[in-house]
């Protein structure tokens, strides 16, 4: 870790007048860290059934399928997110405090993320859960666009890597936040608002 | 970490037309960071005898043995599953798409070992419980053989390794996993379905 | 990691007749760990609504504002602990015993800031919770003082780092621990103390 | 990481005919996480004072003194525990599945930790509770001598390593064990079975 900043990148600014806050790597693994923890977390507290007859048990883990549904999805969200944070950040050499601190936020909404699918499992009040929910979600994708824009306006990545990487990623993200922004107005319409997050 | 990856191993493809995500220290780093947690958390729910005099105290430490045992249990469950993952991975040095999503399901049934522990150790339901767990840990074997597959399939492993050793880890895991699925229905006769285990 | 310990930096002395404990990448490690999990910790407790109406839904969630407040001022207060920890130890290349003492104080404050926030945000005894949380940050901004001390006053530093970044990363500490401290009587006279520390 | 185990110390034997499973560095990161979490999850139970008035809370406090000590004194213990794992790992350069396993018996002995303070700060059955808990770090020091011992037996050490560092570590382990097995006995006597561990 401590070779790769004291070895700058080819065409890379000395140290001392360089706007950058070191290499990427320990960012790369405090985020890995807290994501981590958090999908672990996510199963702390599944229910488990008491019952003592096998019919009894199987009801029972029916009953409380909303859980074990929130458990598995959110697994998967966050997953998902930490993915594309995996994909994007491989091809970062640099972090600046701008994208130490979206990458902060982007954390803080991971760390949401099994609170928020608590909330949204929860009976009633449907609405208002999703939004809890869709708007950690949009929030996560907005501070990952502020960090894909951060990397390419600077000049982070890696050098030779293509430009289309960014763009891709960049629009990914932007339709990821889109989604979430507008199937909040929908929730309030019609259960039906997750379609617009397939 | 950021070295391993700008220096890609004899004979690999260039980056950018390579189906791979990057080097496999990140997803190694990940799935570590998930096992220590999970294994860490299996102590936070443990009993604590409440009893004032010396007698009382063990009386009550025995009484909830079931706690306590199926901690150990979970404890040697994880290390070993650590133990095959981390034998296996040594030897990557590329990950996939298709790699890092069976990792993740892997991920997924350790985060699930401590609630099938905690399933498994509470009274009555015997098969239903037997079934829970034996299902988590028989999926997590089936993803492992499907990430060795892959490493195999895909040559994701370093220059020079055997492939004999992705043979023996194979059977390795078909044979844990066929114990596990052997006794599902074995646990619906009778309590000694643990003994497929051994 | 291994090969940075066993290629010091220039000018170094040998591993053997030197006061340091080697490199400095797994106290910087160690240390992200721990942070990252009190960071994800902080969101374990987060009251979920429970209310069935939209309308009790935000109802419920105002009335526990305290909760999110509370929440979130932890999650920034340990995110800029963990920014400065990283600007400073990104220069760092040895580490001492000392060194890693003062950064395992520095931690055990880390690890109360969660506590410390849980009871800051209750109600009642306003003055006495400001004081438990205002002298865990004051000690965190001590030892984090000493750390630096000791980082300048034993040369752990990597070679060319300018010396006035310890002199700017001492006085910020210095100006934090004061800030805290005096903070602390201000709180048993009115509950502005708050705006001691901006 | 990956670089550190394709090139073998000088000396050692190509990998497919070496007993040892690779290089020390996932074993050591894999042992940080999990003594980060055990540290972390120490403040998790914390007692937070519900008090309203100024006088209330500080009574509240001084009454679960308890609480606050064995979280103070298990931090210590886990953080010497962690120097001591520092300070040895850092001259190991490759890892024997006896190593790793005896490491695994150390990690389980620190993530007992934590539900061994529980148990012993409660109230009552004093010489019991002592017990459980000296028997846990008795059972820490065995296992990190028997981890010394393979290090030492199988020349695990970097090149280099004063053979002196392993008898230094080894005797330090022994009279820590020595000290925890003999206080047992001394605690069913006397309340200050304590004194033998300082």
């Amino acid at each position: 870790m401590v070779d790769a900043d004291t070895t700058p990148p080819a065409g890379a600014a000395p140290a001392s007048t360089d706007p950058t806050v070191g290499g990427a790597e320990r960012v790369i693994f405090f985020s890995d860290a807290v994501v981590a923890i958090a999908i672990t977390l996510l199963a702390l507290d599944l229910h488990v059934p008491e019952q003592l007859s096998n019919g009894g048990f199987w009801r029972d883990l029916s009953h409380n399928y909303q859980d074990y549904l929130g458990f598995v999805i959110s697994f998967l969200v966050i997953g998902n997110h930490w993915l594309a944070h995996h994909r994007l950040y491989g091809l970062v050499s640099r972090a600046t405090p701008a994208l130490v601190r979206w990458n902060l936020l982007w954390l803080l909404m991971i760390v949401l993320t099994p609170f928020a699918t608590r909330v949204i499992v929860a009976d009633g009040a449907f609405a208002s859960r999703f939004t809890v929910y869709a708007l950690t979600q949009a929030i996560a994708a907005l501070s990952f666009m502020l960090a894909i824009w951060e990397i390419h306006r600077r000049g982070l990545a890696r050098e030779g890597t293509a430009p289309g990487v960014f763009r891709h990623a960049y629009l990914g993200s932007a339709t990821v936040f889109a989604a979430f922004m507008i199937s909040i107005p929908v929730a309030f319409a019609t259960h039906w608002a997750y379609a617009v997050w397939a």
